[in-house]
Parts: structure tokens; sequence; C-alpha cells
């Protein structure tokens, strides 16, 4: 294993967490930074890779990001509400500010990557990883390749169908009725009320919960056909009730469909993310791995 | 141009298309077959291709089929409801039948390469082929490769929403609310009525027919990506109300939310089969000059 440092970012839209760590995953030293306007925020991530040595620097972003090559945008941040970011150029001046290539994907791409290089995916070719938190992403990996297209996936905010007497508004501002809408943080939030946040502590809405992630993950089974589905996030991760519950609701609404190894070892199909809160970094790292083993070819 | 002459099979559940062309897409000679069991219908056109000279064979079968080299049923169709079928070693028996090397992928991946590779997605790399017949099946390309994973897509069966006062039952029989079970070829007959069997004739369940089908595009562009949607089957065939009717609706569903230059230019981004109905077949080709290629290795 080469001792060679490689730069990592996981670009989120309050904080940006920057580390440094080998290529085999390991994380040297990181460091986080306040998701302010990028003038004030990129020259601070720029300064702490300064002296780090780092080869290479992968980025895993907020989106809506040009990912693909061949997009004239490439590198760049998109439409997104956050004003000062609209069309950034977010790649070229890491580029330019490290002085080193620079790999970049969406952060739930980034996360996937890391489960699939480093954690729960390792070896597989064909995974999903959801994050159910303020939003809902899915990061996708297909034939060993994350998958771009048009622009990326944006399949948290597939179409499920709201249970009967479910009146709480979505919390997405384009879709009534989108997986992200009804069933990420905030829409959990607004359900239990102002007296509780935990989950855990509502069996009603914790079931219901159950319910529309596992449609959406029915309709992630079936669009994307994977080996394995990584279901992490903060409303997961805080709530250990909520996996076992999705994964019986999944199997009900495929109501016996597909028929594959994999299902039938469902506590093995749908799993927790295995590597600590570090999946975004750690396939931040791996990013910047590629970009160095492309730049070198 | 080589002159290498390549076979290719259809496999409907009804009848089997064999054809035999070179490998641009050039089709020289055609047969069909009815389905029966597999002991009547694949020696039949075993001996169809034997005086053909084929250097290499192409599947394109109706499914649940085993099309990753990984499976250890590799070649297999699957759990069909068609029992003489079931488990049937589809491609060992045209290999060991023909004594050429044969390529695999379901009949909705074969179309949508005949489409990729000759047809309407010719250049591009991220491409879905939808048709909408006696079932929806979609045909999944992404990174120029035709996708798998763990079985096949088996996206027709996404969850989308009945419109209110729709009470006529799915068609699916796992699912009362799956895209197929809505809205494939049986469920709009039976809207229809007796009387009628012209989509075109009937407004208002051509209408609800395309808030079905936008529904599933939404899921797709949201999930899969793609740089284009091909909507192709006996339905939209013989609807041309039907094309123009998805796309403004599935851009209503997407509301703003995705901005990307092919979904601004949404006629050229959902767009019909460009070859005359002969995608499957020139699928099934270039299914076969795949696996002479890679035989050649």
């Amino acid at each position: 294993m080469s001792d060679r440092i490689i730069g990592a970012i996981e670009a989120g839209g309050t904080k940006m967490v920057c580390a440094i760590g080998h290529e085999n995953g390991e994380v040297l030293d990181r460091a986080s930074f306040p998701t302010l306007a990028p003038a004030e925020t990129v020259p601070a991530m720029i300064d702490y890779f300064a002296d780090k040595n780092i080869e290479a620097l992968g980025l895993a972003a907020f989106g809506p990001v040009a990912v693909n090559p061949a997009d004239p945008r490439y590198g760049r941040i998109l439409n997104t509400p956050k004003i000062a970011w609209q069309n950034y150029d977010f790649m070229g001046d890491l580029v330019r500010g490290c002085g080193v290539p620079v790999g970049i994907d969406t952060d739930v791409n980034g996360a996937c990557l890391g489960e699939l290089t480093f954690g729960a995916a390792k070896g597989l070719t064909d995974v999903i990883y959801i994050t159910v938190g303020t939003g809902i992403g899915v990061g996708v990996c297909i034939g060993g390749q994350m998958l771009h297209g048009m622009l990326h996936p944006e399949a948290g905010h597939v179409l499920i169908e709201r249970a009967p007497g479910d009146d709480v508004p979505s919390t997405c501002h384009c879709h009534t009725r989108c997986l992200e809408g009804i069933a990420a943080g905030p829409a959990v939030q607004l359900r239990l009320g102002e007296n509780n946040n935990v989950l855990s502590a509502d069996p009603e809405v914790l079931e219901q919960e159950a319910g529309y992630l596992a449609q959406g993950l029915m309709t992630y089974i079936l669009a994307y056909s994977p080996q394995r589905i990584i279901l992490g996030g903060g409303v997961p991760d805080h709530t250990p009730e909520l996996l076992p519950l999705v994964r019986t609701k999944t199997l009900e609404l495929l109501n016996g469909y597909l028929s594959t190894p994999e299902l039938e070892d469902i506590d093995s199909y749908i799993v927790a993310p295995s590597l600590d809160g570090n999946q975004g970094v750690m396939g931040a790292l791996e990013l910047g791995r590629r970009a160095l083993e492309a730049a070198q070819k």
C-alpha cells in the first residue's frame, strides 16, 4: 500500500468536512468549515490542504452539481437554492488552489463509493446508498461505476403514496408527494410534533415512516436491481427500530414478485452503513485516488 | 463492414422471432415460431439457423431470466408463469444446438440496445427504453452497459398513485398499484370497455393513461438520470396523441425540480422508437455481435 496522502472534502449545505488520508481509507486528520459563500469557505479549505502534501483531492459535493466530464459545466454547482454557490466552479477553484488532480461526485455517490470501496458493499458492483436526513438522497453504483447520466440521480424525489389520513404537508418545495417531501427528517418532525424529537418514541409515526421508506426501496429495487442497499442518514441512524421494519415492509410491497437469493437474505440485503459516519469522507478519498490514477495514465 | 452473418432471437411469450442479419443491423431473413414448450420450440429455431452460416447468436428473452454471467443460473429462464420454461437452460441449449457463441439479455434490454446501437439513442450512453403493451418493461443502459445487477430491472412494476375514482382492478398478479398493473394494455382495455379498443377515441381514458405513464417516467428520470427516453410498445405505437401528453405531464410532475438542456428540449428527450418495430431483433443482432467479439478476445 502506497503512503501517498490524498485529500477529501465532504461538501454539505451547512459544513464542509475536509480530511486527509491514505488510499486504503485511513483518515489521518480532519477539520470542519462552515458553508458560507465560496469566497470565504473555499480559500479556508485550500489553506487547510496547503501544508498537507496531498497528491490528489476528492470532492463529494451537495447538488445539483455537474459531475459528468462530458458536461460543459463539469465541476460546477448548478441551480442550488444557495445563491452564492449557483454556477460556482467548485472543482476548478480547487484544482487551481491545490494544484493537484481533483475528482468530483455528488455527496451521496461519494458515500456509496465509500461503502463500496471500504465498507458494507465491498466486492459488489451494483449498490445503492440511501441517506434519510434533512433530505433524502440516493447514491448509485452500477457495474462498478457511479451513475451520472444526464445529471445525476435525484431518486429521493420519486413519487410515493401517502398513508390515508396523513395530511402533514410535503417539505419538498417542488413535489407534494415525493419520498423526500413526505419521509425526510423535517416531515417526520412535523408528525412527531413539538414535544417529541425521538421517532422511536412514537410507534405510529415510526410505522408510517417505515412504510414510506419501503415504498422508496421497492421502487429502487425494481429500477436498479441492486445487489445490496445501504440505508443511512440521521433518521435511520437514530432509530434502530426502523431498519427491521423497512425490511419487512419492503418485502410485503414486493409481494413475491422477485425471487433472488439476495432478497431471501433480507437482513444482508438492506443494511446500515458500516463506516461509523466516515463513508462520505472515505468515499471522497477514493474519488481523489481515482483522479490521481486517471491523471497518471 | 464485415459480411459475417449473425443470428437473432426475440423470444416473447407468444412467439419467437428468429432472424439473421449483418452486424450493421441489416436484417436479411426472419421467421416466427409460436412459443410452445422448449422441447418443441427450441429445436425448430435451431433448425432454422442450421443452414444460415451464423457466426454468433443474440437472444433477447422474456423474463425473468438470469443475464448476469456471475449468476450460477446464467442463461436460464427463471420463475416464469410458463411452467414448461421454468429453470430452462435456454442459452445453454442454443449454444449446444447452434455451436456458436450466444449473447443473452432481457427482451427490453435488447430493444434498448437496438435503439442505442442503430436508432434513436445512437451515440448516447445512458438511455432507457419503455415498452407499454400487454405488460410494461424497461430496458436500461447505463454508461454504455446494459443494467443487470442482482437480476435485471423490473421497473414496469414501480408504484404509482391511482387517479381519484379509478377503480379498475390492477392487472398485475402481485401489485395493486404498480405501473404495469394500472397502465399496461389490459388495464387500458378494461377502462375503454367492451365496445372500444381505440385509446385515441376516449379522451378521458387517454388523459388518465398519459398521467399514469408520466408518473412512471418521472420516477425513471429521477432514478436513472437518462440522456433520452424511448417510449414504445403497442399502446403508444397505436395512440399518436399519447406521446405529446406524456411529455407535458412528465414536466408538470417534475415541476422544475431538474434543470437540464435535455429536459428543455422535451420533444427530443422523450421519443418514439425509430426502427419500425425492428429494435428487438436489431438489438439481438448486436447481442450476438458482442458475444462474438467477446469469444474472439
